[in-house]
C-alpha cells in the first residue's frame, strides 16, 4: 500500500510541477530574477536553522564515519559552514539573478511572405528532475539555476543531507511564496522510491538531471523514456606530441594531475610520443614523482624510468606496470597512467578508444599537429598548450554550472544556462486574410517562400 | 545461433560506423559535397535498375494489398516511380549539398586570459541510427542529411521496402567509394532483430531517429540508453478567439484540415471562443462540411449546427457526438473534433493537456490574445492567423527536414541539418609558457579570467 501512495504523491508532486511550469510561461523574466531576490535574503535570514540542520546531518554522517560506512571526503562534502561554502552559495543566489535571461531570445528570424514572419526563440524546457548526491548547496545552485531559465524543477538530493536540504528547499519555497511564481515551482522529494515513480511520468517530466558517477546516470539511462543530461565520468588524456615544449609539458601535465585530482576535469592517462621517451619524459615524470603522483606505466615509459636517475625507492613505491585496463580507469586521485605512442594518429585513436569524451589536451608547438588533434579527437572540449582543468563553465565564461555533459545531444562539456532552455517557433500572418499553405505550390497563381532575414533578437510582439 | 551471428554482425556494423566517423574528422566538409554529388550522379545512371527493383517490391506489397494486409496508403508511398518522386529524390540530394556546411561554425568565442583564446564550434554529433518505415526514398534523403552534417549512419527501412532500399544503399555506398570517404560511412541493416541489437551499443551509437508513428518512438524509447530524437504524434489544434475574424478563421480551419489531412501538422481539433457559436462557428462548420470533413462536436457546437441550416442529411451523415476521448485521437483524415470554450486561458489549458505538443494556432484580431496564446501554448509551434500546415522545414526556410521533434532536447519542432550537429570545444594557449589553472585565483600574483568576446565565426587553426 505503501509503494501506491508513494505513486500517487509523486504522480501529484509531478503534476504541480507541470501546471506551474505552464503557468509561470506567462509571467515575465523579472518575476523569476525577483524570486531570486527573495530566496538569497530568506536564506540570510534563516542562516542559523539551516547550520543548525546541517549540524545534526552532519553529526549523524559522523556516526557513518566512524562505523565505516561512509568516506571522510563524504562528509566534508556535506559541511555547509565549511570554508566560504556558505557565503559562496548565497552570492550564486546573487550571481544568477543578474545573469542576463536566457530566454525569449531571437535566435532565427525570416519573412516566409509579405506579412507572414518566423521566429525561433529560446524557451524552458519545461519540468527537471535533478537527482544529486551529498552536497547540500547543489540544491541552492541548481534552483537559482532552474528559476532562472524559467524551468520548474524537482530536486532529489543525498540521504546524509536530509535535513538540511529540507529546509533548504523549504526557504526556497518561502521565496517564492513572495513572488507571483507558484510556491510548487521547485519541488523537492526525499527517497529513491520517489525518484523510480517520477522516472516514469514522462508525460510531466521532460529532463532528467543527474549529478552523480558514471553507475548513476546509467542506471537512470536504463529506467526511463524521459531524455537524461548526464554527467559520466571524466576521463581525460594529455598527449605530448613529438614537438611538445619541455617546460609546457611538466607545467600542463602537473597542473591538469594535481590541480585537483578528484574533479572530473584531472587528467587520468598520459601519452608520450615514442620520440620524448629520454628527453621529455624524464622531466615530466620528475616532477610528477616530487608532487606525490604514483605512476602506471607501460613497457616503453617504465624502461626509462629504470634506467634514469630516479632513486630506487621512489620507484618502488611510485611506480608499477599498467595494466590493459589501466587506461580505462578514472582514478580521481594522486595517480596517473601512462603510455608511449609512435605518432599523433595513434594517439587520436587511442583517445578515442578510451577517452570518456570529456576533455583532452596536446602539448605541441605544431600548428598542424594541434589542428588535426583538435578535429580528430572526438571529446567535448579539445585543448592545445592548456590544462584540461579548464573545462568547467565558470571559467568558460558562462558564469555558473549547470554541470558537465559528455553526452553529444542538447548539451556538450560545461553546460550553463544556455542548457536548460530549448526554443519554439512563434509564427504571425498580418495580412488581411490570415496565411493558408494551400496558397502557395508551384503553377498559376501560387505563392512561393520568400525567406528573406529579419534582423531582430527579440519577438515584435 | 542466428541470434548470436547477428548480433556480431550489427556489433561490427556499429564498430565500422564509429570509425568512418571518427576518420572523417580529418576530411574537409568539400568531400561531403562531392560525396553527394557522386551519388547524385550514380543514382541517375542506376535509375532503370532501381525502379525494377522498386517494381518487384510493389508487386509483393500489392499482393498484401489485395489479401487485406497492407493498407492502399502504403502501398502509394511505396511507388517512388510515381509523380515527380524520382526527379524530387535526386533533386533533394543536389539541394542538400549545395546547402551551407552547418559544421565548423564558432557560436561562442572568448578569450579567457592574455594569449588563450576559447571556441565553441559546430560538430557532427557521431553515428545515427535512423528508423523508418515504407517511403523508400527517405534513405536517399536521410543519407544526404547525415553526409552533409558529417555523421555517420545506419539505416533501417521498412519491410515492405527491402529491395528498393538495399539497391538504393549499394548506389550511396558506390558514391561513396568514389571519394575519400569511408564506404562504410553510410550502411544499412534489414531486420528488426539487427535494431535492437544495434540499440544496446551506446558506445558506438550516438542518436536514434525513429521515423515513424507514436509507439515506435516510445517502443525504442523503452529499450536503448542512446538518446531518440522522436516525432512523435501531430495532435494539432486551431483556437478560434473571442476576436476571430471570420473570414480569417474559415480560410485557416479549413487548409489546416483539409490541405493535407494525413500530415502531422494538419489540425486534428477546433476550439471554439462560446461567443462565437452562432456567428462565426456556423460559418466555419459549412465549410468543414462542405469539403467532406466529418465533426465530432461537444454539446455546445453541436446544438448550434442543429439550429442552423444545414441539410438533416448531411448533420446526420458527417456530425457525431464527441467523447473525451475524441480528443485524444490524432485522425489523420478528414475528420475534425470540436469543442467550445468559454475563454483563452481555458483553451491554452486545454490544448496544454490535450496537444502533442507540436503546432497550434489562434485566430484573432486581439495582439494581446496573440502574445498571451505564444506564450501560454508549450508547443513547437504557436501561430497566429497561420494554417498549422506551415509548421515543416522547407517552409521554415531550412532547405530540408530531418523530421518534426516533439521533444524538447536538442532541437523541437522541423529539424534541419542544424539538429544534426552539436559542439565541441577548442581552447588554444599562444603563451610562451602554455596555460595552467594554478596560476588563476584569489590572492597575490593570482591571474583572473578576462572573458573578453572574440569576433569570429570561423576556428583561426
Amino acid at each position: 500500500m505503501a509503494s501506491t501512495d508513494s505513486e500517487i504523491s509523486v504522480t501529484d508532486v509531478a503534476k504541480a510541477a507541470k501546471s506551474a511550469f505552464e503557468a509561470s510561461q506567462l509571467l515575465s523574466a523579472d518575476v523569476r530574477k525577483l524570486a531570486l531576490e527573495k530566496i538569497a535574503a530568506r536564506l540570510e535570514s534563516s542562516k542559523a536553522a539551516i547550520l543548525a540542520a546541517n549540524g545534526e546531518d552532519m553529526e549523524a554522517a559522523q556516526v557513518e564515519v566512524d562505523a565505516g560506512r561512509l568516506s571522510n571526503a563524504l562528509l566534508k562534502r556535506l559541511d555547509l559552514s565549511r570554508g566560504d561554502k556558505w557565503d559562496a552559495m548565497v552570492k550564486g543566489v546573487w550571481d544568477v539573478a543578474n545573469l542576463p535571461d536566457p530566454t525569449g531570445i531571437v535566435t532565427y528570424a525570416t519573412e516566409l511572405d509579405d506579412d507572414l514572419e518566423l521566429y525561433r526563440v529560446t524557451c524552458p524546457i519545461g519540468v527537471l528532475l535533478i537527482i544529486f548526491e551529498a552536497r547540500p548547496e547543489v540544491v541552492v545552485n541548481i534552483a537559482a539555476l532552474a528559476i532562472k531559465s524559467g524551468n520548474a524543477a524537482i530536486l532529489k538530493g543525498g540521504k546524509e543531507s536530509t535535513r538540511t536540504t529540507l529546509l533548504l528547499s523549504r526557504v526556497i519555497s518561502e521565496g517564492l511564496a513572495q513572488t507571483t511564481l507558484p510556491s510548487t515551482y521547485i519541488q523537492s522529494v526525499q527517497t529513491r522510491a520517489e525518484v523510480s515513480a517520477l522516472l516514469a511520468l514522462d508525460q510531466y517530466i521532460d529532463l532528467v538531471i543527474p549529478r552523480g558517477g558514471n553507475s548513476l546516470v546509467r542506471n537512470i539511462q536504463n529506467s526511463t523514456r524521459i531524455p537524461v543530461m548526464g554527467h559520466a565520468d571524466g576521463l581525460c588524456h594529455v598527449y605530448l606530441d613529438e614537438s611538445a615544449d619541455p617546460e609546457k609539458a611538466v607545467r600542463i601535465v602537473l597542473d591538469s594531475k594535481v590541480d585537483y585530482p578528484s574533479a572530473c576535469n584531472a587528467a587520468e592517462t598520459l601519452i608520450v610520443h615514442m620520440s620524448l621517451l629520454h628527453t621529455v619524459w624524464p622531466k615530466v615524470a620528475k616532477a610528477l614523482l616530487d608532487a606525490d603522483v604514483r605512476l602506471l606505466c607501460d613497457s616503453h615509459t617504465l624502461a626509462t624510468l629504470h634506467t634514469s636517475q630516479f632513486p630506487q625507492e621512489k620507484l618502488e613505491s611510485h611506480v608499477s606496470v599498467a595494466s590493459e585496463s589501466s587506461y580505462d580507469i578514472e582514478h580521481l586521485d594522486l595517480k596517473l597512467s601512462v603510455i608511449a605512442l609512435p605518432s599523433l594518429h595513434s594517439a587520436i585513436q587511442f583517445i578515442n578508444a578510451h577517452s570518456s569524451h570529456h576533455t583532452d589536451s596536446i602539448v605541441t608547438e605544431s600548428q598542424e599537429a594541434a589542428t588535426t588533434f583538435c578535429r580528430g579527437v572526438d571529446s567535448a572540449g579539445t585543448f592545445i598548450n592548456a590544462s584540461t582543468r579548464f573545462a568547467d563553465g565558470f571559467r568558460y565564461g558562462f558564469g555558473t554550472e549547470v554541470g558537465i555533459s559528455t553526452g553529444r545531444i542538447h548539451a556538450r562539456g560545461p553546460v550553463g544556462l544556455e542548457g536548460l532552455v530549448i526554443y519554439k517557433y512563434m509564427m504571425r500572418s498580418k495580412a488581411d486574410k490570415g496565411h493558408v499553405v494551400g496558397e502557395f505550390g508551384v503553377g498559376k497563381g501560387k505563392r512561393s517562400y520568400k525567406h528573406a532575414p529579419i534582423k531582430t533578437t527579440t519577438v515584435p510582439f
